[in-house]
């Protein structure tokens, strides 16, 4: 039960540092730099001309300015900050609140224009952790994208031969490279309208930097760790999924790998609940795995092990609040979060098994379901 | 001849506001904030051990740390830019310059750590205002996708055929519409490792809001302005193109349209060489629209005619310095600046003609060329 009642006058910059919370707000995105601002229950945004007619279309009773509109003279007009006092003036406000993401340069001319700022501590927008139905629909649909892009990968190699090398090859006779693959992902979800940028294709011991996108030949008997976060054109939305599959047999070691990881996963997910902490089920993983005789820890000047946070949220941003992690709070219903832990060595290479879920009354529901066989 | 001497000692928010400079700066992207600081001529990166392994294979004496490097205390790692203040003290800094879009909250808890903040107004790389040969061959190549794509879009609306309602119709049968055709040039745009989430098919008086990207069916005798702007995946430079062009025939007053602004394009063109402002360039593009009888201004409440600037430079951003408009200064040898003169009217629909060119010793060549018919 949220109440907008004595909302702060804030002042937000759109197409920049605060885009996701303007989108949020009003729902309006543009390529470069605009202002909202919130006076109590009104909303206005100051936007350049060519934006008119986009932002007009908006509806919700968002009130469109431009710099011609507040007769701003020429002086007024040279810096987004000069125009942001510009607006305020206008609404008679002589105090404002930022975000703490507010350019500092906007903030200065703010304050040399004579308006007192506060940068604001708590979140802007609280209520964007927990999501509506709509927006459930929207990240569902972004899921279910990730999800179709996930299963065009395991159709690749589960079709591909393995040529003397041990390596992966198409059916035309050419590599199945991680570009190769990752280039039949990106296909897939934007026959979806979506966006995905970042896509992780990591085969062996690649896939032990979490961040490697990946790159070269797969190999046979070597783990592929397949992360796909689309995020969706027309709502701005997000999916997010990883797999880890491998052509061939994974070793006695590696199978217990996948085998501590999947455990660790699906523990986790029976685990969330509201009322139930971020830090609660993060905790949990950590003593499994070392259960498991799986150690985190530098080894040979490499991070190794469990070595990020189990889950984060998603929404219009790809990783937002609530937290699974040692900070990690109590999950409310309607928070949407992945659960996805993964065990890094090199040598064995890299597994992580990631799905995106909404938290219910009961328990939490997965955003869209895909299948979790090691081996194709 | 830019000199590299007596660098600030500054301090920027990688994978946020200032990940641009960042990137041109030490090459380094994520896509979580991260910091930069950079003390005399070293640069340092403060990363998440996640981050490591793809940082450390940088080069160019990046020195990286984190977190746990840094011994921080539990307190100082809650924030960046608690983060921040111990990565500054460590280098033994007590005051530190930041951008003008540096997170205020960040600047607020570098003072509350006892550190001098200084704002800085000039710009933080002015030599990212020319172009050097590693630079213009990555521009070339996004130039180089975009005009592909472009070419892939022209077949398509050559080859289709017009139905009963005047609508675009493919061999299929089904209607060559806004998305159908951006779904084309997004998926030429994909196979040259680029992104464009925003690129423009809009068809009509859609045309007329230069920022509309366009929707729904597509009709002979309509203008269709195509605006490509690819970011490169891989180097992180873009490309920027529009072409307008018409199936069947346009009418005397559409015909006169686009060959105004296609003479002011050829004129602006041959105008740039170092020295010349772009406000030069612009007002006399200004200039020959008037005479031509094209008028600018607001009417029935939408801005038609020549409703934005001529140009703005390309490089790690879209729209970057220099400006081709009122405010644009001198050129110099190597900006690489777009020349883009529109008109737009209610009824005749828009017609924007844009190349990017790099301006050298005796005028300006273009990045790639693509040719300018506007019957297909």
């Amino acid at each position: 039960m949220k109440t907008s009642k004595n909302r702060t006058n804030l002042l937000l910059v759109g197409g920049g540092a605060d885009a996701v919370n303007v989108r949020y707000a009003c729902g309006f995105t543009a390529p470069d730099p605009f202002l909202y601002v919130q006076r109590g229950e009104e909303k206005h945004l100051l936007i350049s001309m060519l934006e008119l007619g986009r932002a007009k279309a908006l509806g919700g009773g968002v009130k469109c300015h431009t710099v011609d509109s507040l007769n701003l003279k020429a002086n007024a007009r040279k810096s987004l900050g000069k125009q942001a006092a510009g607006l305020i003036k206008h609404l008679g406000l002589k105090q404002i609140s930022v975000s703490p993401v507010c350019p500092v340069g906007l903030v200065k001319d703010l304050e040399k224009a004579g308006l007192r700022v506060r940068v604001m501590r708590r979140p802007l927008f609280p209520e964007r952790l927990v999501k509506n139905d709509r927006e459930i629909r929207h990240l569902r649909a972004s899921q279910r994208a990730a999800v179709s892009a996930m299963k065009a990968a395991f159709t690749c190699i589960r079709e591909s031969e393995i040529d003397k090398k041990n390596r992966l090859v198409q059916a035309d006779g050419s590599l199945l490279t991680s570009e190769v693959l990752r280039r039949k992902i990106e296909r897939v979800l934007l026959d979806a309208d979506c966006v995905a940028e970042e896509i992780i294709v990591a085969g062996g011991d690649q896939g032990v930097d979490p961040h490697e996108r990946g790159h070269g030949a797969l190999y046979a008997g070597k783990w592929i760790v397949l992360d796909i976060f689309p995020q969706s054109k027309v709502s701005g939305y997000w999916g997010d999924i990883t797999r880890t599959v491998m052509k061939g047999r994974p070793s006695p070691d590696q199978k217990r790998q996948y085998q501590t990881v999947l455990k660790a996963q699906k523990n986790a997910l029976s685990q969330v609940k509201p009322g139930v902490t971020g830090k609660e089920i993060h905790d949990e993983i950590c003593r499994q795995f070392v259960a498991a005789g799986f150690e985190t820890g530098m080894i040979d000047g490499v991070p190794q092990g469990f070595i990020h946070s189990t889950g984060h949220g998603v929404g219009l941003e790809i990783h937002e609040a609530p937290s699974v992690s040692p900070m990690g709070g109590p999950l409310e219903v309607g928070q949407v979060i992945t659960i996805e832990p993964g065990l890094y060595y090199k040598g064995l290479g890299g597994v992580r098994i990631e799905d995106t879920v909404v938290v219910t009354e009961q328990g939490c529901s997965f955003l869209a379901r895909c299948g979790k066989e090691a081996c194709l």
